[in-house]
């Protein structure tokens, strides 16, 4: 599955990913009143709503993205009608010829991440037939629990060709507090880096492995050393934008062959019609927004590189 | 809510919570055939398979226990049905007068910690009306983002009386691996556990906290220390049963007060029937035997404390 990635970043030209991570506040009034009237003041005409904002910001920005990357928390808080647009969301995205990332950060003890791999990376049988719950094509991965938490992701990667991406450097502020402590001379995110180039080895697709990391832009200095100490693993990297990562600060995130690495923005792009800069655009122009902003987020990391 | 719990606990003299962590192999085959025939096969069919054979466990244990603990994982597995079935399933035990623990493990940068907190523990506006969407009374929190990860969900606690438990030392083979690194003298875990404490004074309700810890039982060492490290955190313990934990290595997990813990078994009570000891109930009685299990597992604990 990584190779598939590594393809559409290059026949598009673009590292980029977008982030359908929507709120109510994002949703521009005319959409909201439409879904409320049609479906009520209710979880089910929020998650409505979610779904024509995110069919608004793919059907404009599909052409130019190789990936999305939905966060299942931002539908989980519209109940079961948000995890269902969720999925209408990942496969309305399949259809469009586009990669899903979900980001699920999911991760448990042996069985029950088995379950977890098959919900969204997976398939299940039933009395016979086969069924694809979520189908994702990468999840994200809490490493927490070990390689036992892990490793049943790493096998439906290779039985069903998909990909994960396991948390080693978050981008939040408070990511140091465990993921910086030194353990035997250097920081948590290493060793559980040097897990990932382990687990990664079991999955290899071309130069790359199925089994990336996470490292937020936030933490360049530690994407430099990331970087060198995994190199064949394939970085998603959020913090771009909203939370202040910089164009220029992505640069150590790539390998020499300018691949290696993918850089999420969310509400930089599907915010972005808020955004003074592209206020021209109004609430009827949010998708044409998000176009404009994906085109300026290329650029920024193209004239990076 | 932790007060609301022991409460429950002490009532019905059980420090026991039932997981309801379904697979279709614990489901007895009339169950099956009868699902797939109204429903069809197909994920739908196996999801309302789930619920009738929760309900049967349900039914037939909830005037024992206090508290049920369904595994997000085992219900997504199923899809969008599956998570159906999952919010069916937390709002039949709340009517049962249970306490839902959902066993979760999410945890995220801030602003999506704060949507998985409202979607699991809390309440979310629209248009000026509120809604619960999935209304679970307790989640369980991974910590591997640091505070800004946790915090969202105390909050929650505190404004929607709800509680957590934090993923501290979990109960699977491999959870040394970082959970036991060694960092200033002391274990990763026990630095969790400093955490704990510090999130827990944020929310105390009685004389224990709204945040709680996730022990395992197969780890009763490490469970004896973390016990008189955290005096204030109820810790809820996975592991015992199927998993290996035996009665007698739970000692360490209470306090004086006799309280402190709760104890999980999932296969060990919801597939009962399936072990030898229970077969004469047969699969029809496998709501019987679950009941039964719930009796010897009760007093396999109370005679080991």
């Amino acid at each position: 599955m990584i190779q598939k990635l590594i393809n559409e970043i290059v026949k598009k030209d673009a590292p980029i990913v977008v982030g359908l991570d929507p709120t109510l506040k994002f949703i521009p009034k005319d959409i909201l009143d439409k879904c409320f009237e049609e479906y009520g003041v209710n979880l089910k005409g929020a998650a409505e709503a979610v779904w024509l904002f995110n069919k608004g910001i793919v059907d404009a920005t599909y052409d130019l993205i190789p990936a999305v990357k939905p966060q299942s928390a931002m539908y989980e808080q519209f109940g079961v009608p948000g995890v269902e647009v969720f999925k209408r969301t990942v496969d309305y995205c399949k259809s469009k010829g586009l990669i899903v990332i979900g980001d699920v950060k999911r991760g448990d003890i042996g069985s029950t991440s088995a379950a977890y791999a098959i919900g969204h990376l997976g398939s299940i049988e039933i009395a016979g037939k086969t069924f694809l719950p979520f189908d994702e094509d990468f999840a994200t991965v809490n490493p927490y629990l070990g390689t036992d938490g892990v490793k049943p992701f790493v096998e439906v990667c290779n039985s069903n060709d998909r990909g994960i991406f396991v948390l080693v450097k978050t981008s939040n502020p408070s990511s140091g507090e465990f993921q910086d402590r030194i353990i035997d001379g250097k920081p948590l995110y290493e060793h559980v880096a040097d897990k990932v180039n382990e687990w990664g080895a079991m999955s290899m697709d071309g130069d790359y492995s199925n089994v990336g990391a996470v490292v937020g832009a936030t933490y360049p200095e530690q994407g430099k050393i990331l970087r060198e100490k995994m190199p064949k693993t394939f970085i998603l990297v959020p913090g771009y934008g909203a939370q202040g990562g910089k164009g220029a600060d992505l640069v150590h995130f790539f390998n020499k062959d300018g691949l290696g690495a993918i850089i999420n923005s969310s509400r930089g792009i599907i915010a972005a019609y808020q955004n003074e800069k592209y206020a021209s655009f109004g609430d009827a122009g949010f998708a044409d927004a998000s176009r404009q902003a994906v085109l300026d987020m290329k650029a920024d990391i193209k004239s990076a590189l």
